[in-house]
């Protein structure tokens, strides 16, 4: 099942997409009209919520390509990231393998959804890419193992860790360089979990630059799997439905190339995984800076 | 003009306080009923929100002590901390002092309201207080200049910074150590900016564990003013009505004491800023870890 969200007078509802159609959540009675209620009803309702879809009156479908789509969870509870989560990634910031990961956060303010422009700060020309599974939560946890996890996944998604590399080392935290304005990116669809291998591993995940393959890897070389992932969060924080964990980008960012990568206006940035989809954006420059 | 939260049929409401007394919103003619909203209306309409109260009829005031007070801005859309923001606290954890702030974020989760109870977690015997100065945005704000700064503050309030201090270690990133549930506290109420000095310093403040002070400073001896830091978070990321930045502790927390004094259950910390009131809170242990 694969779980959009697209602008409908106004306001971001939530939507089936069968292929090239989007079946509007609102055109199938029974369900709630709400991206996070949903999630939170829970694998059966989404199984009978794909079911409905597909056989729904052609008259309600709507051509994808005349959507506006937004990120799939409008308005996230907590955005959760991991750093450092594959080896060779680690290993290029010149950071030791970890045996804890470095967790940050990020504020819904520094993030679109598909196809919106990411936008490049006009303080810093160093704005880099990274390619990530996203966890959609799907039931709350707290202090599971990780032997019960995946129970607790509603689907996976895309998600680009957009960094603002000079402010993430500005200091010892990260968080100012991964929280400016729409820096980074979170879509196209949810895609549920029973889509996809135990785990959403192991998965091609890649990044490409203007269409430059830059980061190539799969999320079986994740030091912290998805289960882990969940298992170590839960100890700390309630997980609850819609909260979305980006669980780390493998090698190839571009701060770490030679020569260096950067994001700057007009370039078009995609994350795609094997089986999940493409999530793409195109840089522009932030008008709050313009004046 | 003092704005509490508080329990009204099942869900938290806001109200001005009136010394002992709490005037409802609700029971005033031409104001929203809701925090966010009237912080976002301006330092006027605040104003005669307190005007309003003070003319209103003894029946509809409400004892304080019969209430149950939540956090001032129940959802809070950010909350934003800043780390070593005071010198001496900075040196006592063998810091430099910063010329750029370390920031980081808190989930919602993380926080609980005045006098309820801050939970020690199972996995750890390493519960820390910080007292800090909050302040509480009151106009969107990007890319203001620190001489524009004030003018987007609706007010101040308290903020138990509350840390786990094993898991804060665990990995460069502090997030973990952080935001383990219901360990820091934010609160009682929000003091309009006008009823203190502008960017709310010089102010002592005070941390009391049973009691003994363990913390005594002013807010005059922050690294980064208010008004710093706001220019400098607006600068990454759009702060909105209702937003809290932690301002960051001074110097005494209970790692850095000798012998070292961290919070078990039972004990009472207090958070007092002059001007501004106190936050009490018991810790307890956190029943998620019972099993």
């Amino acid at each position: 099942m694969r779980l959009v969200s697209f602008v409908d007078q106004g306001r971001f509802v939530p939507g089936v997409r069968l292929g090239e159609q989007v079946v509007p959540v609102s055109a199938l009675a029974g369900f709630p009209d709400d991206a996070l209620a949903l999630l939170a009803a829970g694998a059966d309702t989404l199984h009978r919520l794909d079911a409905a879809a597909r056989s729904a009156p052609a008259a309600t479908h709507r051509a994808l390509s005349s959507l506006t789509l937004g990120m799939p969870i409008p308005r996230p509870g907590k955005v959760i990231c991991i750093g450092l989560n594959y080896a060779l990634h680690a290993k290029e910031g010149g950071n030791p393998i970890p045996d804890y990961p470095a967790v940050f956060l990020r504020v819904q303010s520094s993030l679109v959804g598909p196809n919106q422009p990411m936008l490049r700060p006009g303080c810093s020309d160093k704005l880099d890419y990274e390619a990530e599974l996203a966890i959609i939560i799907g039931s709350r946890a707290r202090c599971v193992s990780e032997a019960d996890a995946l129970a607790h996944v509603a689907g996976y998604s895309l998600f680009n860790d957009g960094s603002v590399r000079d402010y993430q080392r500005k200091s010892t935290q990260w968080t100012m360089g991964k929280n400016f304005d729409a820096t980074g990116a979170f879509g196209p669809e949810i895609v549920s979990a029973d889509e996809l291998p135990p785990g959403a591993a192991p998965l091609r995940i890649t990044a490409r630059v203007d269409g430059q393959t830059v980061q190539d890897s799969t999320t079986g070389d994740m030091i912290f799997s998805v289960a882990r992932c969940i298992a170590i969060l839960s100890e700390v924080m309630t997980l609850e439905p819609g909260d979305v964990i980006a669980t780390g980008t493998p090698s190839g960012v571009g701060y770490a190339r030679k020569p260096p990568l950067f994001l700057a206006p007009g370039k078009v940035v995609e994350i795609e995984v094997e089986g999940v989809g493409v999530l793409r954006n195109t840089i522009a420059d932030d008008p709050a800076f313009a004046a």
